[in-house]
């Protein structure tokens, strides 16, 4: 049996989606930006084509409270836990088109070049896209899956606001998502087997000229937001002897941050201070209040505290120096995850079976695989993307990286739906 | 003869003055918070209720094409140049009521005081109200007194743009300033003696419980904008050895700055970095870019070069270490003033003759008397401020306060009127 990936078809499907965007806006090499966020009228068009595409593949659709949406091939023996692959397709602002998109477009792509192929799977096949994997609107990421592996309280869910003020409850609602979220918990075995297919978003596999990147560990990320608060005054009149910058502080914490990541010695520890807000924010006026947002990965959650140790002991230590007060504010921490043996092992003997090259590697970026891995046997592959580029207008991943990787996916489905 | 100062309508002018403001507002402890910029509907209601107060003191006046407004008591020797005071009445946004304002109108009330003490003045004493000390609207501070001391090109202030891209050609015609800037140049010898009076804006004679502070150095300072680029990814997937993290090098620039300031040893040194901008800021990315604004300011200007050089061989290093660019921005480098010694003696007398406190003491803010020392003798009186504070709606100063500072002003004008 011989599988063959459409992908121009794809790409093309892929520039489809992409034109469901908030903003019509191209990047400074002619590239579509992409802002398509939960639950705006982008986001449900989108869903609507999808569901378009769904249909005329054959798949059955079912839609859970929050907005995940699941298609399934039903196979010969309906009453067996599923075989099932699946991404996002919400973009944050001024972002790409592969993103997630690939894991769900290319899933599609694998169940039709499976259809093509004359497969007749045991197992049903389904293809699942998370609602709100982008934490743009309500602040946290991979809300669908947090929901479906149980790791999110149903009712806060649904009080978690948006930058107007609109609950959780109130936008899915009118996006006409009544149930109770509490019914969007996955039953015990519902899925023998789930793969998601990534761009990588680093810049490893181009680098290193390596087709599929097999992942075997899913970091830990936690983020965490630190408000140093000094003493502010006139940038002139306040004599150094007398301050307490809030910002000198501030700068001291970053460096920790990445020193302590380094110290770890380990490769897969990364640490980063990525917003700075100070107050009031004049330049003739000392800092006198800095919040710094801090994320810190690791798929060793006991080495990503030995980072916050560290940090803490210097914020602990400018205290006292600095007579600064600092507030550390833990936004969240999970939990890593770790692929199923038996998925990687069946994603590498694909990769063999085509003779594609690939290399078992660590996701360091959020999927909503983590949270899948809680309730299934997970694995995720990746394939190249430009530059390690992500999360931008000029992000982008060629038709052969996702034929290659469609054709190893497809492989994998295929595999388990057998079993 | 003696000098009786009327606090209490001082006060009340304040109050008035303070209620031109662009939002009608009250600080956390129901202090008015004062916007008021250059050339707005509100500060030309506050420049013609002026007119009204210096009318009424008999005093002649003149204005000149970019608004500065001069008000003369005109001498019995009136071809003689004249004796003057005066400060600004333009706030940044959410301000006080006392930064400038008890310059103009305490000089007023000093007027005021000797008219009822029965003087008659043999060298004109002038009262000069100086367009857009604040660099709110145009970006440059000092605009009037620049202009006047003809270190600001006349033709290059007209371009000057403000934030909605109206250059000050345009908005000081629409408020009837239309003559040519190269006419606001004070021609040589214009004042023999000029002595401002503001308060303090830092924290020292409040604390000591000293009545006047007579400023001997008026600090030069510098603004810089250092631009840092390095290299932006996701805080996920860019390994900690790849990253060229332009926060982390910003973050050695604030440090530096800090360090450099202090290694002068000179209590005069002040260097901060006030706002800081970070690129892309998001809690999951890797800043590509920031800026940093920063201020220096010395009495010694070789010694503020000294801090800048420091700066800058860590910004070297950190090119090279970290693989980023970054480019260095002069926003301005004004020369520091000193006051004139016969000025400060006359001010010292003053105080000994009325039984006041003082200590010599720098400026570190800008101010219009640091241009206007290219052009005339001069010296400034600071009075206590509580807590140090300015800029803000809770600056205050006592009516004990301002009325020293006000007796002392007058003395001082007299003095030098008649010699």
């Amino acid at each position: 049996m011989k599988i063959v990936v459409d992908a121009q078809r794809l790409q093309s499907e892929l520039a489809m989606l992409a034109s469901f965007t908030h903003v019509e806006q191209t990047g400074k090499d002619g590239e579509t930006a992409v802002t398509r966020v939960v639950f705006t009228e982008d986001d449900l068009r989108a869903r609507m084509w999808l569901r378009g595409l769904y249909e005329e593949a054959g798949l059955a659709i079912r839609e859970d409270a929050v907005g995940n949406v699941f298609a399934r091939w039903i196979g010969s023996e309906p009453e067996l836990p599923a075989v099932a692959t699946g991404s996002h397709t919400d973009a944050i602002p001024h972002a790409g088109m592969y993103d997630g998109t690939v894991g769900v477009l290319g899933g599609l792509e694998a169940i039709r070049s499976l259809q093509r192929a004359g497969v007749k799977p045991k197992r049903s096949i389904e293809l699942l896209m998370f609602t709100s994997e982008e934490p743009t609107r309500f602040g946290i990421g991979c809300l669908g899956s947090r929901l479906l592996a149980g790791v999110l309280d149903a009712s806060a869910a649904d009080q978690l606001k948006d930058a107007e003020g609109l609950t959780l409850a109130e936008v899915r609602a009118s996006a006409g998502f009544t149930g109770s979220l509490d019914e969007v918990l996955l039953p015990t075995g519902y899925y023998s087997a789930w793969a998601e297919l990534h761009i990588e978003q680093g810049p490893l596999l181009e680098r290193d000229g390596i087709q599929i990147g097999v992942v075997t560990d899913i970091a830990a990320p936690a983020s965490y937001r630190i408000i140093i608060e000094g003493f502010g005054g006139h940038a002139g009149a306040l004599l150094m002897p007398d301050r307490r910058d809030a910002l000198c502080a501030a700068a001291e914490i970053v460096l920790a941050v990445e020193r302590f990541a380094l110290a770890t010695g380990a490769i897969d520890t990364v640490a980063t201070v990525g917003t700075v807000k100070v107050h009031p924010g004049a330049v003739n006026s000392v800092p006198s209040r800095v919040e710094l947002a801090l994320d810190v990965r690791d798929t060793d959650p006991e080495r990503r505290e030995s980072v916050m140790r560290g940090v803490r002991a210097v914020c602990e230590e400018l205290r006292e120096r600095r007579g600064v007060s600092i507030v550390e504010e833990r936004i969240n921490a999970d939990p890593p995850a770790q692929s199923d043996a038996r998925i990687v092992a069946a994603i590498e003997a694909a990769c063999v079976q085509h003779g594609y090259s690939y290399r078992r590697m660590v996701s360091r970026a959020y999927h909503d695989s983590l949270f899948m891995a809680c309730v299934a046997p997970v694995a995720m592959l990746f394939i190249p993307c430009r530059g390690g580029v992500s999360h931008r207008p000029d992000e982008f991943a060629s038709l052969d990286a996702m034929a290659a990787g469609i054709t190893v996916l497809a492989e994998t489905l295929l595999h388990f739906s057998a079993m």
